[in-house]
């Protein structure tokens, strides 16, 4: 027995639950023995009946396959949805359902039964429609025609392919029912011909090389709406592998298709030569070789295979794994969670109470119907006790039309209600773009404000809230004596302290203090903003903006050791700096000085840590 | 036109986008003016052609509704599908496919042809396999059998729900093309009869009285897996729900089931009253009412506003909205993030360097083949590098067998390859039960550990490396002269103030201060370990949990305000405290006592704060 594993994580095989539950399900298969070899075409019946494979290929990729994995065997009517995906994209939708229909048919897939209300074949996984979707291939000769037939499948395998010489004279030869099929199609309109020319691309088509991991590869690219994981060559839309899947779902198994719905419930297509592909949208493709046929043309063995895994995996359509409750990620109020903007104590209690007006709501996973709807409605609801809602769209995987659809009007509604919005980590990239537009629109038309961070957003709306209280920031600018460092100095300490405390200019953007450095003094901020930052393990980060009246590096008081952060200034900035060595000396003859300044710090570094460990509460 | 909606949200209708939304639609299909009332029974051909009504249902029951939804009209062939649903729970799959098939027919929904293999109706949906499903009725008595059969429809639609009496008249007098089936199934063996007795249940089923909004709640009772959303009860398991599902999916449109497979792509059921239903599982149940049917028997409009409604919301059931790659929350080292331990300065250190051997993950969100997969594949490649992992199901929402069978061989997976798996967040309950039986028995093998939080968890990984290390925590007993708050003092001014400490013993949950307590002394932890607990939002919570060498109550110093939270013992603890007005009294005399404390807590302080940010970077 042959393992096969694309090897993207160094995995032993044997042991792997995966392989380990394919080899069980191989063994326990491969003691079914009905069912016969095709033979209607000489070179089928060559085929070794006792060959058997399974494989699974993921939406980004990962191979998991057992048994004969790398026998190649003709891809005969497995070709069909693909060629059909083609007509799709090369033609459109309108002119592809002139020439076959997506009705499923009681009969044989070699029925010569047409449509009699309008001539069409039923649907391109009969023999009908698939000669008829042949004929759309694209070329001015039949080299630039076999070149696009090649193409296309390489393209959904992810590698060179080839023809089996042998079955497609075979084929050929014996392909007179093929031949009758073509005719009766010729003769009312549904084809143009010649027939030989379009029937020998058909038969090569059937004819073209794959072993079972191909396949999986192929169902891979459907079940990723029709990107291939390997080569990531988009080869269908969503909406065209949409239509593919749902012909496959109907009509894919012939005259099986109800009871394949429902004992398996997934869209699926076989071929005479034995092997079965079935599609878990989302989730990988499937693929079974086995060359036993039953009475309706279908590998008895892979019938049996994709049953057991639908079954023992859960893969049934139906068993639903859509999750719209997990949406919201979390929801709070400014005034549980703080911003990372380092504020006085006053400050902070007071955006404890007042706080509670802003509501914050964090969005993860995708956005769809489900997920919209409840998010909508949390929001609606939560708007109703709220002046101002951060929305975060940093986590949304993707908006599909239904969601752009229900929440672009979000910030209209929301103004009705007299709630401001304000949208934060939207980006406007792949899945998102839609809905970022609309967002950027309205923004435009003053209904919400777009923040690139939800932290800068929630400082603003704390800056605002302070204002509001007339507790605000943006102070003009703090003298010294305000600082709440030197909160308790008598008057005659802070006259002893003052002149060892310098004033500095910085522009927005200057550096303060570069991590690494010897620190020397300790600084308060009297003016405007500055930042701390420093390297994590994902690049610079912020750690925390600093406003009037705020201390930093104030562990130089402690140790005199290195800076820990780098501090930028975020806008133009006044900063205070007071000697270190300084202050020790003065200390000599003043003794309440530096126990005074220590027990400030103390109590600021309290009243941060307290937030800090609020602020955690909240995201854990 | 009229507004419904269940009032879960005080919404105004009139501009919630999903009512604006459908009352659009309403306002474009009421233009269609194709198709005629059914008038096969005259009392259908009373009906008001100009009707039309849409109602959504939520799987948490929020419905949206618009047009005419007060309307009631029978249920006709939409009562199908539930009572299929009935068969199966009452009687079993095995026996229902007795009387039965699964396969989608040709033929209108009143053929009289039975599949000439096996003497069956082809699928439940057309009249031959509704009237044999009908018989199935449980009871001793006529009376008993109407009990069941309104007991099933009034507890799909969450009320009480009537006949109507002409309609059931009209049915019995002009069925006479139905009596001509149940003879043909009589003759057959399919049925046993009496005929009439069965066909007067198949009539009074038929004849039930709904309303838009009924239709929609049974609906989403089928796409909420069994369960009705307003009242909870549980109509069906989720595998007979899908089995319902499967054969609505292929027969539910008689054989227009093809092209509504392409077009619309949900199960769904119509009636000859002129409603559709459709499901989208795991999201809502959509009803449309509109009496004028084509050719086949269906809605005219009902069909146009599912297809508009599946292409406008993205519900086509291959438009997939399985999301497999958000599985993973989070995924880090101890070294990068810290317990809530709160540890001596050495001891982070220390953690940084040597934590990078313990890797933590966080699951979100559903645990099915494809997610459980990609977890399965991250966890392996974790391992690796790791000499422990923690696994944190506190998120993850369900796991279904698929994803059980993949990951209840984890523990020996990982003991394979020397990393020892810590499971944490694991309830026993509901989703969760199978997969939480296999750790726990793992567990008692000795395979893996299973520990209530991941805080816990971590906390122990990092005492046990730190053990490993030589660092360990767990060091006896620490003298009050280790204390990291006592450090710098001169030996004389540590002899000054050791009278003054006292010390005390506690016994596991012992509580040492209360939360509002007057401060009026500062806490070190001999021995032990100690927890500081508060009221959040969402009830007590465990802040920080202190080992030997760490203060708490430090506040006191400062203000001697009260206590800002409430400590308890976590083991049998020995405590030191220190009276803060004893530190006045003899700083007064000794100056260095008082700034050489404060100097060391800040220098705490300043640690945990550090740490506390880069945990609030991780969890970002």
């Amino acid at each position: 027995m042959t393992f096969h594993q694309t090897p993207k994580v160094p995995l032993d095989t044997a042991e792997h639950p995966i392989t380990a539950y394919l080899t069980r399900l191989l063994d326990e298969v491969s003691k079914q023995n009905d069912g016969a070899v095709a033979d209607y075409i000489p070179e089928l019946a060559k085929a070794d009946p006792e060959d058997l494979a399974i494989a699974i290929t993921t939406v980004d990729g990962q191979t998991y396959a057992v048994g004969t994995v790398d026998r190649e065997f003709t891809i005969q009517s497995v070709s069909k949805p693909f060629m059909y995906g083609y007509a799709l994209r090369e033609h459109g939708l309108e002119r592809v359902l002139k020439q076959v229909g997506v009705e499923p048919t009681g009969d044989p897939f070699n029925s010569i039964v047409l449509n009699n209300e309008n001539n069409r074949p039923f649907n391109p996984m009969v023999n009908a429609g698939a000669i008829a979707t042949s004929e759309l291939l694209i070329g001015a000769t039949r080299e630039e025609k076999i070149a696009a037939q090649m193409d296309l499948y390489e393209g959904f395998a992810g590698r060179k392919l080839s023809v089996d010489q042998a079955v497609y004279a075979s084929e050929s030869e014996t392909g007179n029912r093929n031949r009758a099929i073509a005719y009766m199609m010729l003769n009312s309109g549904m084809i143009e011909g010649p027939t030989e020319a379009v029937l020998d691309l058909y038969f090569r088509q059937c004819s073209i090389l794959v072993n079972p991991i191909d396949l999986s590869v192929m169902a891979a690219t459907l079940a990723a709406h029709g990107r291939n994981p390997l080569t990531g060559r988009v080869m269908l839309t969503p909406g065209q592998t949409s239509d593919v899947l749902s012909v496959m779902a109907t009509c894919g198994m012939y005259d099986y298709a109800g009871q394949w719905m429902f004992d398996v419930g997934l869209p699926a297509k076989s071929g005479v030569a034995g092997s079965v592909v079935a599609v878990i949208p989302g989730q990988l493709g499937i693929a079974v070789y086995s060359p036993k046929l039953d009475a309706v043309g279908n590998s008895v063995r892979g019938i049996q295979v994709c049953k057991r895994i639908s079954d023992d995996l859960g893969l049934h359509a139906y068993k639903d794994r859509t999750d719209t409750l997990g949406i919201v990620r979390r929801s709070y109020r400014a005034g549980d969670v703080r911003s990372h903007r380092i504020r006085s104590e006053a400050d902070m209690k007071m955006l404890t109470e007042i706080g509670a007006g802003v509501a914050i709501t964090e969005i993860q996973g995708p956005l769809f119907f489900g997920s919209a709807e409840k998010l909508l409605r949390h929001v609606l609801a939560e708007a109703e006790t709220a002046e101002a809602m951060i929305l975060d769209f940093r986590r949304a995987t993707y908006a599909d039309k239904a969601a752009v659809a229900l929440l672009s009007g979000l910030p209209m509604l929301l103004a009705g209600k007299g709630c401001r919005l304000i949208v934060t980590g939207l980006v406007d990239e792949s899945g998102m773009a839609f809905l970022a537009d609309d967002f950027f629109q309205s923004s435009k038309d003053g209904l919400c404000e777009i923040v690139g961070q939800i932290d800068q957003a929630l400082e603003a709306q704390e800056n605002r809230l302070l204002q509001q209280a007339g507790a605000g920031p943006d102070t003009p600018r703090l003298s010294l004596r305000e600082m709440d460092l030197f909160a308790g100095l008598s008057a005659e300490d802070f006259a002893v302290l003052e002149p060892a405390i310098s004033t500095f200019q910085y522009a927005k953007g200057d550096k303060i203090l570069s991590e690494g450095e010897e620190g020397r003094a300790i600084y308060l901020v009297a003016k405007g903003e500055v930042t701390v930052t420093g390297q994590t393990l994902n690049g610079a980060h912020s750690f925390a903006s600093i406003g009037p009246g705020q201390t930093f590096g104030e562990m130089a008081l402690m140790d005199g050791g290195k800076r820990s952060a780098t501090v930028v200034a975020k806008s133009d900035a006044m900063v205070y700096a007071l000697s270190v060595e300084e202050v020790f000396r003065l200390s000599q003859d003043r003794p309440r000085i530096e126990p005074t300044l220590l027990r400030n710090l103390v109590r600021n570094l309290s009243v941060r840590l307290r937030s800090a460990n609020e602020r955690i509460r909240h995201l854990d």
